[in-house]
């Protein structure tokens, strides 16, 4: 698509350099750029500006790739809506409207089945699963193969973690509960809820408390206490149920233009890598982090009612997903299978080295120790 | 200190600016440091050459760096005993002898006990809840404290994830059965071990096969599936006991003289935490990786019986590290008591968030679902 978005530094740029130089931190020959060039490069983001732990991780990963190549790029972050509406972030970047996007590589299922696997699907990788088989366990090489498809270079930008159950007005105390109630809950997860007699719905972040205040839904899923707090869901639901099903360790993407990815230096490469990963480090500390401090506010505060989903609701989901892989593994394209598989292989191992690691210890510190 | 680590590009690197330049790789404009110069910074390490998830992550910390800055900052790494010995590598920054070291923190703990607190300790932190203390929790502005005291700035530079409870010769069935047992595991969880009984050695790890073949010890720990393997105590032990109590995540550090580290343009800065970021994300998915592959190898291929740490056996060494606590609390210096305090904040409330999310979900998940 040959979009070259170099800007020749010019006249001034040279002359510094032939006169002994203070190029200060914009520096024209930093990072192996063409001598006397930089990059300004656009990223747009499925986000809404200054979202907590999303819009925030967007504008984060632009920075370190501007700090840590003295300026030489340039990255200019547009919230949703701001040059193209947040779903067609992926088109642009396909087409060279937009250099990269920072978003949920969910969003693009109606592109490939092959998608979601690469942010988070029901009952599937926590965090250190995901990540796990995206740096060693084969995910990057599909991630790139699907990508390589509409131009997309994918890198792993951020993971908001567990994602909480969600907010239910009345509580569920059996399967029995779940049918009827209109639930917003949206992608494979709405579509489990479904398979279970609930009535998903997919509603936009700004539609959901008007909805949950209305009647219109009985209940809904966000994200996890942090962003849920800041949305005040606990004044019209009372009962906040876990674990979530759906999302368990949501990976957020940076997905570069592969013209502009296959152009850049190896050290310009290495700087996008670098700045990826630093966010992706970053957001699972910050997730961390204030989920649990606005978990206690939420119960301490505000008085939210924690519940655990019952097990006959849990195992019901359960085999609801399991139909909808079955589904998948059958009628998907070639690559959506071999991503599937792939996925299906790492989780299978990862799951038993996390029995008896980290679930195994945290069950286990809980009734031996406290401070 | 003043120990200034700049050659002069000289005659060549000014004659290469002045003509045009063709510099390659290797740009001494880059990054914003001062014209015509560039850094060579030493690594010494507290790991065995290409020692895999240690010694390795050393060596890609520093890859990073020289990549990210286009040869700018080129760091050579010195394996344990090359430039200093291993225990050395500390001092070694501190005094100028080296620029960084890449080791384990826990070390340290004659110059401090507040240095374990950021690597693991017993009872302690998994490899999330220890990200959210150190970036969003205070836990850096406190591990920068107690370095300042030693002219080092320290970073996250990696993370083993959960360390196994480790190898045993006879079965542990009851609390009696650790009486008296000479078992291998160095720091707070050897004396945690010593309190219920049991004779704790601290031997290194080229140490402990023979040992273990001699009958000299009758157990040991190491790290988790993948680096044990590769020691094959399966040869010699065939009881692999999980969970483990005394390295629930254990973060590894660089260690850069501060001297160093404040006279580094943002731009640099920015490069080595983008590296040691960068490389905490990497370990973090390599560990999970090949812990899960090898624990199945383990068990198909070597015929090791995995067991759980039985629960009045977890229950004692539970009781036993909150002496150890007590003991820290009342009797540390000031700054251990604060780094003490500060982390028994953010842990209680980790614990809190990992009850209902990642505990919860892994437990869910394996009784509701499977591919």
């Amino acid at each position: 698509m040959g979009r070259r978005k170099f800007l020749a530094g010019g006249a001034v740029g040279a002359a510094a350099l032939t006169s002994g130089c203070d190029c200060g931190s914009v520096n024209p020959e930093a990072i192996g750029a063409l001598p006397g060039r930089r990059r300004e490069l656009k990223m747009v983001t499925t986000w809404p500006k200054d979202f907590p732990g999303l819009g925030t991780m967007a504008e984060r990963t632009a920075q370190f790739i501007t700090e840590m190549s003295s300026g030489a790029m340039r990255v200019q972050v547009f919230s949703a809506g701001e040059l193209v509406p947040a779903f067609e972030s992926f088109d642009a970047v396909s087409n060279g409207v937009a250099d990269m996007y920072h978003g949920a590589d969910y969003y693009w299922v109606g592109k490939s089945q092959g998608w979601p696997f690469f942010t988070a699907v029901p009952f599937g990788m926590t965090t250190s699963e995901i990540m796990a088989w995206i740096e060693f366990g084969g995910g990057q090489e599909l991630w790139d193969e699907l990508g390589a498809r509409f131009r997309i270079k994918p890198l792993a930008a951020g993971n908001t973690g567990h994602q909480m159950g969600g907010w239910f007005k009345r509580p569920i105390d059996s399967l029995e509960d779940l049918r009827g109630r209109v639930i917003r809950m949206p992608g494979l997860g709405g579509e489990v809820l479904r398979r279970v007699g609930a009535s998903a719905v997919a509603i936009s972040g700004g539609e959901i408390y008007p909805a949950l205040q209305s009647g219109a839904i009985d209940g809904t899923e966000w994200v996890g206490p942090w962003n849920d707090l800041a949305f005040g869901f606990y004044n019209e639901a009372k009962y906040y149920y876990w674990p979530g099903f759906h999302e368990p360790g949501a990976q957020l993407t940076l997905g570069l233009n592969l013209d502009i990815w296959e152009e850049m230096t190896p050290a310009e490469q290495s700087i996008i890598i670098g700045a990826c990963h630093r966010a992706n480090h970053l957001s699972i500390a910050e997730f961390a982090h204030y989920n649990a401090v606005a978990l206690r506010q939420l119960v301490e505060e505000h008085g939210v009612e924690l519940r655990q989903m019952p097990d006959d609701v849990f195992a019901a989901l359960g085999s609801a997903a399991q139909q909808v892989y079955e589904e998948i593994a059958s009628d998907g394209d070639d690559i959506t299978r071999r991503i599937f598989e792939s996925f299906k292989a790492s989780m299978v191992r990862s799951q038993e080295w996390g029995r008896i690691s980290d679930e195994a210890y945290m069950a286990a510190r809980r009734s031996a120790f406290s401070f």
